[in-house]
């Protein structure tokens, strides 16, 4: 396994070098939206710590990571009224990885409606500073 | 979302009234080979308090999950060889969940190899008890 780069989106998200729409955020873990959302509320949660996937992370960090991923989890569905939730987490090319700071899929689900396929578009600012809006107050609510 | 029905397969096999494959056990979690794998070696990570999925487990739960996940993690890439692994976690019938205990799927992948889709196939019990024992020996010299 390669060794952690920090040139990586998430890295330089967290360094404040590039923008993102954050819906939470605490001393150990980031959650963001997903820029190409393969549902409408797809966001992700990383660790702050740099690691590269589940391989070499700190075992407090994904401690910190799961408490996270509940807290969106029940956000997420409370702001889309899903039917339910698919959790993904991906590790190396081959286990579906794109970019190499370990990170967290949150995606809302509906009965009967697939996930949208990864084409790599990305999704309008305004749409997903809305669902940002929306997983920010189910936050709030909780 | 409807409450924790301890009659599903996962509590029948921490209660010991149904068998598995267990590759590791600790106080907190079990991890058991899936009996319809999607790739060789696809074990799935539970923890041993009654919960239904991500919406109503204990956070302390969820933590325990997370570090036997990476264990099992390393332990079936390094038993496979495998280029990479995938991590699915399925929340209500909507979001893929079919078993009502939480669950988390640890799947090792290849390069240019999809995983098998989920017919509903039960493995040969020799193939899991194979498979599984090349897991335990992988956590053994972990």
């Amino acid at each position: 396994m390669s060794a952690y780069d920090p040139s990586n989106v998430f890295a330089k998200i967290l360094r404040g070098e590039l923008p993102s729409q954050t819906v939470y955020e605490d001393a150990e873990t980031l959650a963001i939206m997903d820029i190409m959302p393969r549902a409408d509320g797809h966001v992700l949660v990383i660790p702050k710590a740099p690691c590269r996937n589940i391989f070499d992370a700190p075992p407090e960090a994904l401690q910190a990571v799961a408490v996270t991923t509940q807290k969106l989890s029940r956000a997420v569905k409370d702001a889309f009224a899903a039917d339910g939730l698919t959790i993904q987490q991906f590790n190396e090319t081959a286990g579906g990885q794109v970019v190499f700071h370990l990170h967290v899929h949150v995606m809302p689900r509906f009965e009967g409606v697939a996930l949208r396929p990864h084409t790599g578009a990305m999704e309008k600012p305004e749409v997903l500073a809305a669902n940002a809006e929306k997983i920010r107050a189910a936050l709030k609510n909780s």
